[in-house]
């Protein structure tokens, strides 16, 4: 490298006499995270956002996330202390950092095609101001290859510097659960691959002391992006077994929810739930980064592609058994109240990025169903269009039927007489988050369906 | 059921009073274990197999199993107390016997459908001799379904008693892992569903007795079948999953091991490893058992079936490798010595039932290799057709490529140098098993091959 300031052994002190720069190239769900951890830590970190809201929100020591417990506390910390401030200015932050850390989004286009153009535009940006010495890091999620062969080239192109012998580029992929990113920022390993030996050393360094977690050092960046790949993809293609386990056993009439729970005690069994599908920035996106490196190479990875067209079923399969639980109640979609419980992708978090309720909210929609929707995370919020009630009672009053599409906290605990007193004589329950009893809600009065669920 | 003479309570001190006869229909791998346990824990066992040879062998206390740990001794002290013994003539052991066990194979045939007429002939046999208040347990491993619709019906007709009245009908599939039997019978939880309430409560209470194992009770034989099914499915597509990453991995460069090895740092990972292909009697044959249900349903499961494909074609990427790593030594299948070491289907058994090194040795065969095969399991005994040769060293010598087909425990520590002097020079190494460390092969001078490896 050409600057010896940053040494593995000197980064713990380093950091200790606030002598270590970060730039945060997007202060997004991991981005936020992430510059408040390293600022916390001691380093001084400047997060770069385009969006000017977010900065200014930053600066003022106040978090634009809300569903992150703990992240709120250190935001405010970090902006006091002065270790985290925001900028939408790139240059300045770069030009002074020691390591400029790339968090930025990559989703897929409509095509089921990467879109990497996020990460080429930060990429540009760090390039353009780039110090010699310095260590860039790609968090993002990427396909393996895409950190040497596309970040690294316009690194290079863009600062007149040699990757791995000028500046160091390192991948370390962010692994946090949206929801759980504060404990698992400070928990869970890091996989750490680098071009340059004393750039992966100094980055190894720096996330063993400032997160306080175990760095797992890898031969490159390909493959610590194929690990990020491969773990993600190991739950998506789980979740859409349990899936078609789920579809096969409604046939059989067989409750794969018994199933899956009598599984559980053997121990080389995973278990995974069938659901209404698989939503969020990551899952529903990170076969492509892989699926497109295979078709590249020519070698096409059947499995992955098949599990997600699995799990991109599941919605209608939710729109199906609505229409199985009015029928049952002798209704129509066309006509009916349907109240939808829980937007969000995932339990307790304010997201609905890819959430699979969206499909389901315009089937039934399109159908003739007037829908109600109720997440306590978007109370009186507009959601797909559509406000949301600030209450769960207001969006289940007068239903036809009730479907749960988020298992928040809240819904674990239905009282489900209660429901079915606000609801129309006979009303339809679909439970597509395996989050009630399917007795509890027979014994209520309710016609019953789930995914995965034997009709009752 | 017409018998009050069994009841939950009753079992165990029953069985202390050697007072539960029980039949066991099958000597095989799981039968021959379950008779000696229950035989051990005080019932009076019966062993029922039409092979002449497993019959004298267990009346003289000997055991025709060698690869179980703990078996041989437990069917001596069985045969030597009078608790076990074996016939030929089901009929008056299954006339007295208070439980008859049908653990008969259940293989598919060469079109990929099941063949359940083990199954069949075993319950037209209990059938016939089946006395009212008994209970039928079927430990095979068979569709969802096939109990209640397919044992079910025949013992009704050959006996003329009625199922979950007269006779118990009860599922409780054998989970056991082959080589680990005598510690999974004595450690995992079985799950047990059946048709007749006091039948599946004097079954709960025999194995809970017998075997100190935990019972799970679902609700109906079908559920108890789904889940032995689902959690081998589980194992066979997660197998085929690290294949597929395996195989695009090899084409990027990237290790697949190490990445798995990383994603194992991961809360929610559970590493499942690429290889050679996947046999034996179970995990090749039973995702059919449920395809089967599932195309006689209109209900296809496609992971399920892919997955099978995948883990189908290994076997020829190994034989692929061979070339590779031949190729690399400037050499062709065609005239070369190819040393396999291990045929058994999986470490430290002697089984070879489905295993896919018999497609690799067919191919290399065919395409002109001298095939030698070294296996601590059979030493100097026929497989494929070849004799087996006695040593390591006799099957190495003048090779031109040496085949790692079974982890065996004896080929996770192998002395490369020494090997090295044994082959000839230049000789490949593939590793289909990820025993060996692909740094040192090289360092032995070897050209390497492995499944998920980058070649070095």
């Amino acid at each position: 490298m050409g600057s010896q300031r940053l040494t593995a052994q000197g980064i713990p002190s380093l950091l200790r006499k606030r002598g270590v720069r970060i730039a945060v190239i997007g202060l997004g769900r991991i981005g936020l995270p992430t510059a408040a951890m390293f600022a916390k830590a001691g380093a001084i970190v400047t997060g770069v956002d385009l969006k000017k809201e977010v900065v200014e929100l930053t600066n003022a020591g106040r978090c634009w996330l809300t569903d992150e417990p703990g992240l709120a506390d250190m935001v405010k910390e970090a902006a006091k202390t002065g270790n985290l401030r925001a900028t939408t200015d790139a240059k300045e932050a770069i030009s002074k950092a020691d390591f400029a850390i790339i968090c930025v989004p990559t989703p897929v286009y409509e095509t089921k095609t990467p879109d990497y153009s996020a990460v080429q535009k930060a990429a540009r940006t760090v390039g353009t101001s780039l110090k010699r010495g310095s260590v860039v890091i790609v968090e993002s999620t990427v396909g393996p290859g895409v950190t040497e062969d596309m970040v690294g080239p316009i690194l290079e192109d863009e600062s007149g510097l040699r990757a791995g012998i000028d500046f160091g580029l390192v991948s370390c992929p962010e692994r946090s659960d949206p929801g759980n990113i504060m404990q698992n920022m400070k928990s869970l390993p890091r996989i750490i691959g680098g071009l340059g030996e004393s750039a992966t050393d100094v980055t190894v360094a720096l996330y063993e002391a400032a997160l306080g977690v175990k760095a797992i050092r890898v031969s490159d960046p390909k493959t610590a992006n194929a690990a990020k790949l491969t773990e993600n993809l190991f739950r998506d293609v789980n979740i859409a077994l349990a899936n078609e386990f789920a579809l096969l056993f409604e046939e059989l009439g067989v409750d794969a929810i018994e199933v899956i729970n009598a599984c559980a005690s053997k121990y080389n069994f995973l278990p995974h739930y069938p659901g209404i599908g698989v939503g969020g920035p990551c899952l529903p996106a990170n076969s492509y980064y892989l699926i497109s490196e295979g078709v590249k190479s020519g070698n096409i990875p059947y499995l992955i592609r098949m599990a997600r067209e699995i799990n991109d079923r599941m919605p209608d399969h939710a729109v199906e058994l609505v229409g199985e639980a009015l029928n049952e109640a002798g209704k129509t979609v066309k006509g009916s109240r349907i109240a939808i419980l829980g937007v969000a992708y995932k339990p307790n978090i304010k997201d609905v990025q890819l959430t699979p309720v969206e499909r389901v909210v315009t089937r039934l929609r399109e159908m003739g169903g007037k829908i109600e929707i109720y997440d306590p995370m978007y109370k009186g919020e507009e959601v797909f269009g559509l406000k949301a009630k600030p209450t769960l009672e207001a969006a289940v009053r007068s239903a036809d039927c009730i479907l749960v599409g988020t298992a928040h906290d809240e819904f674990r605990h239905l009282d489900l007489e209660e429901l079915s007193h606000l609801t129309r004589a006979r009303a339809g329950f679909v439970d597509a988050r395996n989050v009630v009893s399917p007795e509890a809600v027979v014994k209520a009065g309710f016609a019953f369906r789930g995914v995965g669920r034997r009709a009752r």
